[in-house]
């Protein structure tokens, strides 16, 4: 009787084997069909602006492989750490990971980092289609040039609401000779030396250092002409185009620090995508772009076509320090290597903030299927003040006078698993003294750190308050664009000054731009809207590098006991690993 | 009659809390007592040549706090890291971790790597008396300037077999410019680029690049006289004495590169001691020291005490870029900004090989009960050849054609669970083909990488016979110290050409130095013996730091089912933390 009982046990394994394979096999179909990517991560010479040094690049390439996949596609990146003592993650930025938040990518919120010789795997459904990027999410390495473009096109069927023949994708970048790892040493000293501006302006990982290719022909530049035959990594990435055709031309800025403004000679721009999401359409000679944004714009090619056009790209914001990046708008009716007839266009004044604010206040959303309507009103509404400030001599940013110190075990299973030894379980402030002076520095600069959570009603809908003010230094109040991860928000509007009841009635909850990202102007506020609808944590922060490197960000976290199985990996690391460690030949 | 027994119930939980505190605090009394650190490890500007850089520091100094403790302690340091985005691990260099494999502090073999923001306790008893050292064992984050030294007094009660009035500690290394991030790309790189010479060489942290102490005073040096006032991190480590006494120098050498010879003007030296054990002691006029030794000289002050005298620190085995390292012995009885009346001492010309021999050759056991008589016999012999090879268009140094790349996973855990995934099952070579030609580069350089183990039997004794050989280039034949975990060795000799067995009776088993650390000339052989007497997994590896990152190392295990409770920690990557998390809560 033993036997046969047996042999049909054993004929159950088989079949129970036989279906996990199938399983598997489609589940890896399912993949490997259009979006499975198997990346290794590891530092590498490279020469991006003309003076070799070392990148972080993803299998051989800098910037890492342009991933592509149409709305509705679930994208699997199999990462594998290939650097020597680093660990590391990759956030999909713009991809608001909908029931996937451990595949964020952020170091010590949505999970473990990779350590090397690991791999974990990124599966999240891309879920609009639009212009998004990725880059490294731990310490600085982004700026180390851990970066990549994310392109989604509509889904099979659909049709964007605008045509275009052809496509370019920037992705916009700067660089520093001084290693990332010197950079934050720098960054956390006392004193703290900044890291300065940098060295270049990279168009798809390609700037020129220390010459220029516009310098001989237009006179009064102090920089040499580029001696470039093309072929070099630091070579121009040119934009061959034929005539009297339309162009998306899709922007997206990863830089660590520089606020860009890009114009093309003799052209103007139709700008009708901003993160993802559609925009009512207007024209611009030139489009300012934040560090964290990305933008679709139209291009005709309706000029001269027996002409080149130089495309410029400028620092706003900062004093600059850095060469406008130069590259070209080649009419394929001539050659790539003729220079065009006038100097390279001259980018708005680096303070010119009211041409800023002109441009931001263009923008608006389309009236679409895929952007919601603004929540007319709001359940809650935090606050943030942004402060320079000093701690034992250290030198921070703070939100409402705390400086974000993030912890070693990620929030997402601590949260979602309750243990409150991991973070500080005190509430961050709501909002800062109603007397504090935003025109001047700190009266006492003394900040905290901390690294406490905004705990979210689930489906709540949520106002925040971004509050600019003077920095450390008389008369300094900086740029800085806020990246919201797992959500878009409305963004309602800015101002100038201290926020007021009297604003209210400034929001804009008509059309107000669906967006990721969100710049504050110095001395002003800017107020948005989002829906607290994705259980996970997520990080808001300044997406200027050494800014949140000094603390310059917020955790929300919402709904996180509805998040369902976190992978292993995801949890496998400080007091979440601790805890699920079980074996009794542990001590 | 609930409440009562619910009473005392809870009385008995007091109770226990209780004895729990009491158990705590004797606990923590008998570390904090004498030997418990709380260190933090974190990269800090330093000029340990006089040029600002980027040191690894240990809670802000360069080199690490030294250790002091007495044979028979537990010495607990509560390591944090505080690095940005890299993990870390302290080896004990010398401590043998009877009974705490887990605390020998190497990368993939004793421990997952501690990553940013956490923290590991190493606790383990030095058991025995005598000179050693700590350092970074990931990555090459040794060079990086992770060290310390580490000197364990006799027990209370017991005595040194010979007298001295007084100690002074040097710890050598060696520095370059370029950040150990970058050497390692250049390392890793196809072709690959050397890291060169070291731009100084430094005694306890302190070097002086681009200028010599001694420079204006006796001619000929091409370098200029240093500026120093003796308050820089750079000024050199003064040895202050007072005239007819008996000095201890404790000499310890970590070295990325450099084997160093030190002689002292006017001065012989007499060897007492290396790597922990006892010497029979023998005069010299100078000291040869390959990175990864350590030795104990007495020092008769009996000169004239108007005068001071230079310690010379010169490079043996390479052409030497690097000028030597200086500094001086200062009798008390004169200023000690008095420059000596001769030049410093000349070492030996780099490639006087004979030398070194001569002075290898005189290193004997002393007889004493701490020292064990060598194993007459050995269970197994293990022949390993050191060859430079290529592979795919890599530079790699192998070990019997297999170049050593580290798992993911650290061996102890994976090879006491079980876990064969964690790494390559295959044995590793025992030998290489008898027809190979060791004074010829290698005929075919392919090379494979492997992570195999050399599985040991329990208490049995283990023969190594390490081989040099030609390197890539004709005619070239490098120095490699090899050092091993866990374990002293009998140094049972070296040798010239291939080892055969008519020099099996040049072995020395009267009197053998018992040491960690040993080093295989040009074309030459080196024979040691162990016993396997040690439950772990264990390194055996040259002690060059970029070799090491190239391959050059094997691993042992023996008696590893007999490892006692590990620590989470120190199993909670890789493979071992997946096998050991488990939660429904997880995916």
């Amino acid at each position: 009787m033993v036997e046969p009982f047996s042999r049909s046990f054993k004929g159950l394994i088989i079949w129970c084997i036989l279906l996990y394979m199938i399983q598997c096999s489609l589940a890896t179909s399912n993949t490997t069909g259009g979006h499975f990517h198997k990346w290794e991560v590891a530092y590498m010479y490279w020469s991006p602006d003309g003076v070799e040094n070392v990148v972080m690049g993803i299998n051989g390439q800098f910037p890492g492989p342009t991933i592509r996949a149409r709305a509705g596609d679930i994208v699997h990146v199999q990462l594998t750490n290939k650097l020597h003592t680093e660990g590391v993650v990759i956030h999909w930025h713009g991809i608001r990971q909908k029931g996937t938040p451990w595949a964020d990518g952020t170091a010590s919120i949505s999970q473990c980092v990779i350590n090397p010789g690991e791999t974990f795997d990124y599966r999240f459904t891309v879920d609009r289609a639009g212009t998004y990027f990725y880059h490294g999410h731990y310490g600085m390495q982004r700026s180390a040039g851990l970066y990549g473009a994310l392109i989604v096109d509509v889904a099979e069927g659909e049709k964007e609401p605008f045509h275009y023949d052809g496509e370019f994708d920037l992705l916009l970048s700067d660089w520093w000779h001084q290693s990332v790892h010197h950079q934050e040493v720098g960054l956390s000293s006392k004193p703290m030396r900044w890291i300065g501006e940098p060295q270049a302006l990279l168009v798809n990982g390609r700037g020129q250092y220390g010459c220029s290719m516009a310098a001989a022909h237009y006179g009064n530049s102090s920089l040499s002409q580029c001696n470039i035959t093309g072929n070099e990594q630091w070579a121009p990435y040119i934009l061959h185009v034929d005539p009297n055709k339309t162009y998306r031309i899709r922007i997206a800025s990863t830089t660590a620090l520089a606020s860009l403004n890009l114009a093309i000679g003799n052209h103007t721009m139709k700008v009708v995508e901003a993160d993802g999401n559609y925009l009512q359409p207007f024209e611009t000679n030139d489009l300012d772009i934040y560090s964290g944004e990305s933008y679709s714009v139209l291009l005709k090619t309706n000029q001269d076509s027996s002409q080149n056009y130089w495309i410029s790209l400028g620092v706003r914001g900062r004093e600059p320090q850095t060469p406008p990046a130069l590259t070209l708008l080649n009419y394929r009716t001539t050659s790539a290597s003729r220079l065009p007839l006038s100097p390279p266009p001259v980018t708005p004044r680096w303070d010119d903030y009211a041409h800023s604010k002109a441009f931001s206040n263009k923008i608006k959303a389309l009236d679409h299927k895929s952007i919601p309507k603004p929540s007319p009103t709001y359940h809650r509404r935090i606050v943030l003040l942004n402060t320079q400030n000093k701690m034992n001599g250290y030198t921070k940013w703070s939100i409402n006078n705390v400086s974000l110190s993030l912890p070693a075990t990620p929030y997402l299973g601590s949260i979602r698993f309750g243990l409150q030894n991991a973070f500080d379980q005190t509430k961050p402030p709501e909002g800062f003294p109603g007397h504090y002076d935003i025109m001047k520095p700190p009266v006492n600069s003394n900040t905290t750190t901390g690294n406490g959570v905004y705990m979210l009603g689930y489906y709540s809908t949520v106002d925040v308050i971004l509050q600019n003010a003077n920095a450390l230094k008389e008369n300094v109040s900086e740029i800085h664009p806020w990246h919201l991860h797992g959500h878009d928000f409305w963004l309602l509007g800015y101002g100038e000054g201290k926020f007021t009841k009297s604003d209210e009635k400034k929001l804009n909850l008509k059309n107000p731009p669906y967006r990721n990202t969100a710049v504050i102007f110095p001395y002003g506020w800017t107020a948005l809207r989002f829906v607290a609808d994705n259980p996970g944590v997520w990080a808001f922060h300044c997406h200027i590098e050494p800014h949140l490197h000094m603390g310059m960000g917020v955790v929300f976290a919402e709904g996180v006991q509805h998040v369902a199985k976190i992978p292993k990996e995801a949890v496998s690391c400080g007091v979440t690993g601790k805890k699920f460690m079980t074996g009794s030949h542990l001590g």
